[in-house]
């Protein structure tokens, strides 16, 4: 994909804390949906009527104010097509990026022509809403906010949502909250969006619900704001797969609230970590956490991939020099990486 | 979708001959590598090494020849954003559609921004090269071609394909091959595509595979003439159960082998019927069959349709008045549908 994004090569096997996913994998009553399915299941276009009333009950929401896509991936690719396409390239429409961000944003809002405005970060990660604000023009037509942010778990404060929709009134401000359920403030409430009517809900199953590879994300707004997005989505966006294992998934919602649990006790074992060794780190929302290791954050990286533990090198992004990404899953595999993260900048004291 | 493409409504149990899909399933091997699947491997991302490997090897084609995408309607999007996208609304670029066509096609040129050019039909549904030429002007970006045609079964000369590309070498030429098992006429011959460099070979496994439900289509081109396409594509498309299911159905050969067989037969028998009940047909080299029923064809959609057996009123297409069509797959299916169109279209007599 154009501006780079690519898939992370695959580690093989060992403990993959490096993407975020639900390292203790999805519903039992997902997976058996999904092998419930047979060969004609298989062979025929799937239906999608259940699908759809069943995951806007689950946000609260009317149908209409709902669009499933394939991974969530799709639904923020679909909205940069809505809002920056069919301009000529000489006059690019803008999408304003609050860094450090998710690399899909860039590369999506490249892909449909549109000219990145990118706002770098303030020290503490907090929210740059005055620099956010100064970086809209007449020719914004995409924001992309992340709440809680990828890398860095900070939630936007929901004033700060408001004050940037209140700005550009006619521009598509999407808020992608992949991350929700480890923060539980979400923007969906009480059957409605909290939110102006140009604001888009970008959500997902992939990392709470531990369907990353069925791929299923959603969308969720105002019909009027969701129509141009609708009118470029393929009819047969979502396989039968994905149907089968989110709708079982839906209904198991203890499974969720035990991985969530988990994540919470994995922070803090991680926090603990970082205080014994000295390491920087930013209390996290999501299930993952940015450590700043430093200069010796290759060592790290390397001791913990020799051990088969992947973690994410971030010193690439804007703010993130000397940090790394860890997701904070079960317990036991949050232990075992603290353990080995302790013998490897430890080990040679 | 724009332009009217959308899902068509499933209409519950019976016998599905309305959508080209395989009425006797994937292969059970294809179920048996879903149904291995696990909770962690429902839960991260999937990895494309092998399936990409393994499908440029069933092609003959060095794996950069080859993008998998999320059914084949994806392929075709992307190729209608790469070659149609970033102009101006004022000034579109042209796509020719050659009538009738899979309304995918105008729609994915719709929403890319494209004006549709279309070239109607000749009365026998020969392919109708000068009027194709004719259509080609310097705003022309893609050109869509179906063989075998969807929906009636015929095979574009190869001849032809290479005067329409000869005719617009800066213009992407589409051939979608979404019915070649059936026609054995592919392109894709002796490990390249035997077509101008402007070629673009869309694939599907929905059909001849029977996988339908799990979305896994392809484009197989020239390195450098899917670039561009390739560029726009997102980097986790294939879900992983499309991938488990997708590999182990191309390891067994033999169930597609049967299914055609099966659909060579069933056409025979739907001919037959046909001339016995006195209705044009066109012979094709799918696995549907067009038919014109006349001014009887509500009677008979509707009869059969009380008998739980649905097929597809084409009526509305160009050159379709009066027409049908009719997926001849299984040859029990096709028995149960000729004994139900006997009876309708005779029972009065």
């Amino acid at each position: 994909m154009k501006d780079g994004y690519s898939r992370v090569p695959d580690p093989g096997d060992g403990l993959r804390l490096h993407l975020n996913e639900n390292t203790g994998g999805c519903s039992p009553a997902a997976l058996a949906a999904l092998r419930a399915l047979d060969e004609i299941d298989a062979a025929v276009y799937p239906d999608y009527t259940a699908v759809n009333t069943e995951v806007a009950a689950f946000f609260g929401v009317p149908a209409d104010w709902l669009l499933l896509t394939n991974g969530l991936d799709e639904g923020l690719q679909l909205v940069a097509w809505a809002a920056l396409g069919g301009r000529d390239r000489r006059d690019p429409a803008e999408a304003v990026i609050v860094e450090p961000a998710f690399d899909m944003y860039a590369a999506c809002a490249g892909a449909a022509g549109g000219r990145v405005v990118a706002v770098g970060p303030r020290a503490d990660f907090a929210f740059p809403i005055d620099a956010v604000l100064a970086a809209i023009t007449p020719a914004t037509r995409l924001v992309f906010l992340t709440s809680p942010n990828n890398p860095t778990g900070q939630i936007i404060p929901r004033a700060a949502i408001h004050q940037v929709a209140a700005a550009a009134p006619h521009t598509v401000v999407l808020v992608d909250e992949a991350y929700e359920e480890f923060a539980g403030d979400s923007l969906i409430e009480a059957g409605t969006v909290n939110a102006p009517a140009s604001v888009i809900v970008g959500r997902t199953f992939a990392k709470a619900h531990g369907l990353a590879a069925l791929r299923v994300g959603a969308l969720v707004a105002r019909p009027d704001t969701l129509e141009p997005v609708r009118r470029l989505a393929l009819p047969y966006r979502l396989n039968v797969a994905a149907v089968a294992a989110l709708r079982a998934a839906l209904r198991d919602r203890a499974h969720v609230g035990r991985y969530v649990r988990e994540t919470a006790e994995s922070k803090r074992l991680l926090y603990a970590a970082c205080e014994r060794l000295g390491l920087e780190y930013w209390p996290s929302a999501a299930n993952f956490v940015l450590v700043r290791v430093g200069p010796r954050l290759q060592d790290l990286v390397s001791g913990l991939s020799r051990r088969r533990i992947f973690i994410r090198d971030r010193s690439g992004e804007p703010g993130c020099a000397g940090c790394v990404r860890i997701t904070t899953g079960l317990v036991e595999h949050t232990r075992a990486c603290v353990s080995a993260m302790e013998e490897i900048l430890c080990g040679e004291r």
